[in-house]
């Protein structure tokens, strides 16, 4: 695929874009407009239209999207359609929790294996996926490809399994432990998940509510 | 607070802005400017310097920010300084995970209770929080008030207890579930959190790079 450099932000916006495209099919709609597309993501049409010029054609002027082409597309951009695989290490609650409520494979990202430091846990299967010593993690990287590390090890585990990982050809690490894993311009991708950037957005709209509602009730104490 | 209406996309960006500024403090920096600021999050100083005009003047022209000083405005911004309260409903792999590595009153929230179905969790503490039968939950609304509702129960319980916590003042709900809550403009603020949306960021970065090294790989054979 050609691929010119887009903005972060723009990236940002195609999953949500993916997961809009799926719940219009799942209700029936096989054609949008830009328009319609913005107004339930509360983006403007043009955004819209921008945001995929970024990566050529799609839809026709005039004639708004076709939903399932516009979503394969998407899937392709996002790389869903690549067969990239990963492992997990650490199978704590949060490891935990994604094998099992998690799928991987909607995705279009293969779950491998997983690996513990926990004798009780190694050598057993979750959901289907085998649990590997920690110790083994070098030598498995080594007899197989795996494009995605999901790090779900405790805090004072998480730089040293980093490092394993990236002496060890892994170049893109999704990243539960809340640790800077790498330096600024590393050469590993790294994603992390900031459960408190989310927490502190809804924050955010309780304390605007308590604030309407509290003029409310000085309004009316008049 | 006087509020205006303010896009989403910036308050999306308060958190991200609070972190920085953390990080920044970390590291004994105590002034910055909207152009460095920028540059460390990937956005333009114009950027920066409106977004935090939505809520009036920050710093002083040519002098930069006082980091200590601003990173206490975006927390008032961001109601951590409320006193909110929250409960926690379904102590699963996830709720488990939350309760022992998410540090609520690092955002200044406080975990005040949990809810389970499971006789073996309830009436049991875990990390200092009581668990109580998720059949108590209407008469702990009741008789406690609490601002967040943090979901984390299995996606088949979701829409019930929704419906518990929505018809006893919960306006508010972090949901994990993975389950479309409410209808649109419903007066409930849900934060959706959405891990496919950070693993397909992941992806398309990974395929973007996977692409880069084909074109090079190409380039070399010739």
């Amino acid at each position: 695929m050609k691929r010119v450099k887009v903005s972060n932000n723009v990236i940002r916006r195609l999953p949500r874009y993916l997961r809009k495209l799926d719940e219009l099919s799942e209700s029936g709609v096989d054609k949008i407009s830009s328009r319609q597309l913005g107004e339930q993501l509360g983006l403007t049409s043009s955004q819209v239209r921008q945001d995929f010029n970024c990566f050529g054609e799609f839809g026709q002027q005039g004639y708004g999207y076709n939903v399932s082409a516009l979503r394969a597309q998407i899937a392709g951009i996002l790389g869903m359609d690549r067969g990239f695989s990963s492992v997990l290490i650490g199978v704590g609650n949060i490891g935990r929790a994604l094998m099992e409520n998690f799928c991987f494979a909607d995705w279009g990202i293969h779950l491998a294996a997983a690996f513990d430091v926990r004798p009780a846990l190694i050598g057993t299967e979750y959901k289907g996926v085998q649990i590997y010593d920690v110790a083994e993690l070098e030598a498995y990287l080594r007899a197989n490809h795996v494009d995605i590390a999901v790090l779900t090890v405790p805090k004072t585990a998480a730089i040293a399994v980093t490092e394993t990982l990236t002496g060890n050809g892994i170049d893109a690490i999704w990243n539960f432990t809340n640790v800077e894993l790498t330096a600024p311009n590393s050469h590993t991708i790294v994603e992390n998940v900031h459960f408190s950037d989310s927490l502190l957005s809804l924050s955010y709209f309780v304390a605007e509510r308590r604030d309407e509602e509290a003029a409310w009730a000085a309004r009316e104490e008049k």
